[in-house]
This record gives C-alpha cells, structure tokens and sequence, in this order.
C-alpha cells in the first residue's frame, strides 16, 4: 500500500524496557480499583503523550508481588503524539511523575513485525530463598523467599537438569483451555552464595505459576524429603502433583526477555501466535 | 575477687550481630514516640528473655535511614534469664517476634572485657549510587542513592586516596564538644558496576556524618565540578566547607565492624575510650 508521507495519525509502535518492585502492585495486569504495574505505566504514559489513553502488550505478564528488571511490553501512539516527546527522551520524562517502584529504562521505535509477547524467544527468570534460619537480609528481603530449613542446592541443581528440554509442563502448570503446555526449558540451574540461593530459569516461554511450582517442586528435593529423580517423574505425570507447592510471589523476578533479530521478529511472532493457541 | 559460683543475677554480657533496613526506622538510638532500631530490639529481647528491660551498646550509632548488616552490639543480662534460652537459641527465637526489616543474626557470650563500640577496631560502611537518570533499580532503591547525572568512578577513586591515613577529619564532621575528631581512614575505594556505583570505606571509627560526608565531596569531584585534588584541600582546612553536601542517608550501609582477638578486647576498649574522649 503506497503512502506519500505519514501522517499524524499512523500509528508508531514503542519498545519499552521496564522494571518494577512488585511487592506493593498486584500484579502486572490491569484490574479495577487494584493498583497495578500495567495501569500505572499507561497512565503516565497518557500524561506525557498527552493522549486519552494508551494500551500496553507484555512479554511476560506477572502476578501479584513478581518482580521484573528486564520486562518488556509494547504501546501503539499516534506519530504525532511523539513530536514533542520523542522515543529517546520518554524514559526521563517518564522517570519524573512514575512512582519510584517502577521505572522505564528505555523506549525505541519497534522493528516492523514487532510484538513484546510473541516475538519473544525466551524468557529469563531468577528466584531466590535464603534458608538462614533467621531469615534473610532485610534490605533484600523484599525479593527473597525466607525458607527456614537449610537446602542442598547441588541436589537442586542435579533435579533440574532433569527437566530440561520440550515437554509438556502441565504438571506444573494452572491449566487453561485451548492454549498448550509444551514448553522448552532452555536453562536451569541453582547456585548457593552465602544463605542466599538463586535459580537461573530460561523457556521459550512460561505458563501460568510454572517458574513458582518448579521451584517449588526443586525445594521439596532441596529439603530431602523427596529424591533427586522426583521432579522428572513429577513432570512425566503431566497433571499438577498434590505435593508440589506453588512458592510465594516475592523471590521471583523476570530478569530478561530475549529477542531474534529485527528481520525475524515478525515471523516469529507468527509462529508463536499459532503454536501456542492452536495446539 | 574470690566467687564460689555464679548466681543467676550476675550480669552475662552478650554480643549480638544486627542487620536492618533502616527505611522505615528513626536510626539506632532510642527516642519517645519514633520507632528506633534499638527500642525494637530492646523490646524484643525483654520479650524472649523475660526481663523487664534491657539497654543495648553498639558499635555505629546509625542515623535515620541508615541500613546495617553486621552492626555489632552488646547487652548485660542476669544469668538467670539465659538459662531456658540459651545464648545459641536467641536469634531463632527473636526472628519470630522480630519485624522483617531487622535481623539477629547471631548471640555468643563476649569475651571478658568486651565492648562493642570501644572494642571494635574498624567499622566498613557501603555508599551505593546510582547514576542511571532514569532512576535506580526498583528493587534496590531503597539502598541506593538516584544521582541523576553520570558520575566518573576513576576520578572519584584518585580523589578518595588522597584522603587516606590518620588526619583530622573536622572538615567533615558535625563538631562535638570535648570530642576528637582525629580519626584513621583505612580504606575508601570506588568501583561501577554498571550503573551501581559503589564505594567502600573503612576506618578506625567514623565520626557523625563522616562518611555521608566524605562521599558527597566526592560526588562534586565525580561530577566534574572540583578537580581531583580538591577532597585533600577539603580535609586540610580542618573545618566544614560549605559546598560539601552531606549526601542522603538511603544509600549508607554499616558492612561490618572488625575486633581484635578476644584477649586484647578489653585493652582496646580502654585505649579507644581515653582516645576519643580526652583527646
């Protein structure tokens, strides 16, 4: 469709880069009355774009109390809403009337083809618990599950390599219908610092609660109570396990959103739309 | 003086490692009606050990918003008390009544002579800045510093060696009557990590202020308005200059307060207070 020149009104679709604090939202998704991250940054949006409204698409929507550094959505403006305000100076217009629990860390014009949800290649979460007895430092405490027993991270980490690979999550999973399980756990892994342990946990993409319940399922392993082949065998049910617990909000973080290149977010974004509706 | 055994009222004296987030207290030192970090714990002690009171020492008297993790303090209780909880079994048992955003992380019984703020050797505080103009990590900010322009570490670093050594540190303290402000700077480095500037420092004992102090005359070098000579011209004058800002509170941390062996506490508790005081 030939244009002679864009106009005002043609739409420009921004990247952004975001972090939060998610302790005191609920959530990333937009809920009446509830305080949440995604109604927050449309609404400063709105403020320094001077628009009506806008509406925002994530990569990985968060539950209440999940924590992102490196979360990424996209928003639709109008090119001339970006006259005066344009991408690059977003982030510190942004900064001055966004409260300090939440902050954009960058705005750019999207490759054509774009989508912060199904370009995505992959997402990468972390999850901490401290397991001294006394809890964990205060000033981190905000982001660190306290979990008052001590765990053997290297049986963590030896359960969860059982885990990599496609398969069909559904065991860890809060079903939903019409939409698949099968996901590829690209990365994870469990390192001890101190009483502080941190999971490094990388898919293609995560299901509802999944981060939270095989982390959950790798702390029963931690604790002894069950054998490092447990999780494995837990996945190969495919149906949740009475014995996996989903573990609290607070420790986990969505730490980075991986992309391919600009020429491929398009058909990627294709792919994903398909495969994870139709399957 | 010839004892045939102890009885439960003599006095134990035992020394407590701390940790807290200071954000939402009014410093260490107790005051009516505010909450303190020590009437916290003053609290909570008389509550686990059945004593009616009891008055803590420490090592640094952090101000408002001033965070610790191995603050140091200590406490004289009738032996009796220590006899259905033992010393071992405090932190435990005050975790659970203890709020979230302070931690004891371990009780012994001190050796003779112990002090904990004339024994100690060294204090190490952490300075945390961010220099990213959109703002700090959400999930740090409440320990780090938001310097909304970009601060060189190097000159920041140069400058701070020039302040090393024993000197008259007036030029950064609050003067205090019949007090000296003489003190030893041990260590005061700077290093980034990204946007995370850091600085550590270390001396005998600080006076109040001190570090707040030393790292905002620092920041105006950091910045590009004072060369890296001008920290040492600062310190030479012996007397507070008025374009050294005393930086805010939030991004302090007390790291650690180092102690001699057990058998120089007591001599050290004595030099160090005939220092400070008569000096």
């Amino acid at each position: 469709m030939a244009r002679m020149a864009s106009t005002s009104s043609d739409l420009v679709r921004l990247r952004l880069e975001v972090g939060y604090d998610g302790t005191d939202f609920h959530g990333w998704a937009s809920q009446p009355r509830l305080r949440t991250v995604q109604a927050t940054l449309e609404s400063a949006l709105a403020t320094v774009l001077r628009l009506p409204g806008v509406a925002l698409t994530v990569a990985g929507r968060t539950d209440a109390g999940v924590h992102a550094r490196g979360q990424v959505c996209h928003v639709d403006v109008p090119a001339g809403a970006l006259r005066e305000v344009t991408a690059e100076r977003l982030p510190r217009r942004l900064a001055r009337i966004l409260p300090d629990d939440v902050r954009v860390r960058g705005v750019s014009v999207a490759p054509d083809g774009f989508d912060a949800r199904f370009s995505a290649t992959w997402r990468r979460y972390a999850y901490r618990v401290c397991d001294d007895p006394t809890g964990p430092d205060p000033i981190l405490r905000r982001s660190v599950l306290a979990w008052p027993r001590r765990l053997d991270a290297g049986a963590m980490d030896a359960a969860a390599a059982g885990l990599l690979g496609e398969h069909d999550f559904a065991a860890f999973c809060k079903a939903r219908a019409g939409a698949t399980t099968v996901r590829t756990l690209q990365e994870c892994r469990w390192r001890r610092a101190g009483d502080l342990l941190e999971a490094r946990v990388v898919a293609d993409a995560f299901c509802h609660s999944m981060v939270r319940s095989l982390v959950g399922c790798l702390l029963v392993v931690g604790e002894g109570r069950q054998p490092v082949s447990w999780p494995a065998a837990v996945l190969a049910r495919r149906e949740r396990h009475p014995r996996v617990p989903v573990v609290a909000a607070r420790g986990l973080t969505l730490e980075e959103v991986g992309y391919p290149p600009d020429d491929e977010v398009a058909e990627r974004a294709r792919v994903a739309r398909a495969v994870r509706t139709l399957t």
